[in-house]
């Protein structure tokens, strides 16, 4: 086994041994005689798992009993439309757009009512989080839509905005899980498992009893319905049973780790060395306003497309994989979650020191 | 390593030697020096496997050029709902309704249009299938949909209806690969792979290219538009991509084995076995009108509900597990899908008889 460093933004790094753990659990998980993929999702030993799993969730993240925590699919696109089907009572949204994530959320929130862009960074390619501490919030706005960590840009909402008393709505997907959280600031938060958590095909919803009800917009699919979903127990159909049995052990991970605490302090440590070394470097320079930096999606560039592009080529040959930024603002970004170590920041660091010396 | 003979009627029973290739491959995909669950979805790596997956099934069953493979999220149910709003121009369609499933569909698509019932086997428990040789068909149908396999009540079309020219949609969730199969009979076939393809979380359909088209209802969600996943190859979001892995790795499988003739003959042996001992049983018999018998899915009863219990609670011990019914309908169930050797069916049915004789 020749394990590299994936600085893949999603579906990202896992910790090895929740790999190494699923991968001798394959054949017969504990005892059972059969794959946690072959099990019937109704049978009691999975119903352990994911019972597990939501427990385990709900003892890291401190989520209070007036929470529901839901396993759905379609990633947060499906979300997306979910969000406004089932909220949105007075068909009116406001949606701070600090991203291409965003930007698609409120695209299709327009679908179903009145979504009112508040605030956008649009101006500046999405490089800063806008001032949300005064924003013209809508009086009859049925919630306040964020993405808390853009993963594309690098920013992440160090403080949520004010909603004025408005519900607010976030998808967390690339920061989930990587430092504490205060729930109760949030209607619903939700995210794909594919950046902190597990494997693509798992959301993971966190929503307020008080906004799951019948009362969704006509012709909204009994699947797009939170009410189904948690009047089921996320088992209103088959679920993705083998993706969220590999969240419950990252779950197991993360406890053993310390909790959301030590991974944010691991995680500050990783993201420090980064960014020192960004903010000295005269050829690399980082592209985020510092005091909107994410600690989980990094990019920068060197100001040369050729010069990026050989940095990235080399980058991989030396066992640094994925480290080319996304299609839509090119450069570089090293995505840098909850289960890439300290060691692997380092040795990128180092990497780029090299190159920077080579390439005066 | 001791596996036992998983009769659940899925998430089922995966082939050992996909599993054990899957484990194998877990911490390190091929030298790639990652899982295949921390793949970037865009990467290189991934489009060889996704692309391979697709032909691969394209080779298996034969699938005509003008017919899109689609990689979906959210299980048949979701299907219930995006068929209508995708297909239903007319506001118009026809549900033949063998089935909790199919009975399902048809309430979903209740919602959109008007979705006529124009035949049923609820008279008699779903335990056969009716004649649909000259059905009622709507004269401005927009489609004519089936459940092709039942998998609570183990029957099976043999013969798909006569849809007097409309489009034919069907769930073959339960069947999928498990014969060949005429693609060009169906405009729309699709399936959750759970059952003999791979684990809960992938739908894949089939979709002639004319019924993918922009006119969808309006109010449709970008993510449950067939052209949106179509013109993306299923790349519009990120895919669960783990999952579409091992549903290639089953397509080797099933190419290794000869492909769906070869299965076909391999699943008639299995389920004669079965069926066979239920025609001579004194104590055990089918519920399902022999003519309309599915090759996968083999409910029987005692006729006593204790005596059920009994059955279920000593095979369970010698090692054939999920033999119960399902909830809704009681006694028992075989689900004897692809991956279910021939051997496994001989050692239940030497059981059964074991316990008839004990329990004469």
């Amino acid at each position: 086994m020749s394990r590299i460093f994936n600085f893949s933004a999603g579906p990202a790094v896992l910790p090895e041994e929740v790999l190494k753990e699923a991968a001798d659990e394959m054949m017969d998980y504990r005892g059972s005689g059969m794959s946690v993929m072959e099990m019937s999702h109704r049978s009691k030993v999975y119903d352990t798992i994911i019972k597990a799993a939501e427990a385990d969730l709900r003892e890291l993240m401190n989520i209070p009993d007036n929470y529901k925590v839901l396993f759905l699919q379609g990633g947060a696109s499906t979300q997306f439309a979910m969000i406004p089907m089932n909220l949105m009572k007075n068909r009116v949204a406001d949606y701070i757009v600090t991203g291409q994530w965003a930007k698609k959320a409120y695209q299709e929130a327009s679908i179903y009512g009145k979504a009112n862009k508040i605030a956008s960074s649009e101006d500046e390619t999405y490089s800063y989080i806008p001032d949300c501490s005064d924003l013209p919030i809508s009086e009859n706005a049925d919630y306040v839509y964020i993405c808390e960590n853009n993963t594309i840009y690098g920013t992440k909402f160090k403080t949520l905005p004010n909603t004025k008393g408005k519900t607010l709505v976030a998808d967390v997907s690339s920061c989930f899980l990587s430092e504490p959280v205060d729930v109760k600031q949030y209607g619903l938060l939700y995210g794909g498992a594919q950046k902190n958590i597990g494997p693509a095909g798992v959301v993971i919803a966190v929503i307020r009893e008080d906004l799951i009800t019948d009362t969704v917009l006509p012709e909204t699919p009994s699947m797009l319905k939170y009410k189904i979903h948690a009047d089921n127990e996320s088992m209103y159909n088959t679920p993705p049973a083998y993706g969220i049995y590999i969240c419950g052990k990252v779950f197991k991970w993360l406890q053993k780790f310390g909790g959301l605490e030590a991974i944010k302090a691991h995680n500050e440590i990783k993201a420090g060395i980064l960014y020192d070394y960004l903010d000295e470097s005269s050829l690399f320079k980082g592209t985020v306003r510092p005091s909107d930096r994410s600690l989980m999606n990094v990019p920068f560039i060197t100001g040369s497309d050729e010069m990026d592009a050989k940095f990235v080529k080399e980058a991989t040959k030396a066992g640094f994989l994925n480290l080319k930024g996304h299609r839509s603002v090119g450069g570089m970004r090293a995505s840098i979650y909850n289960a890439m170590p300290i060691e692997g920041v380092e040795k990128l660091v180092a990497f780029m020191k090299d190159f920077e010396l080579e390439n005066k």
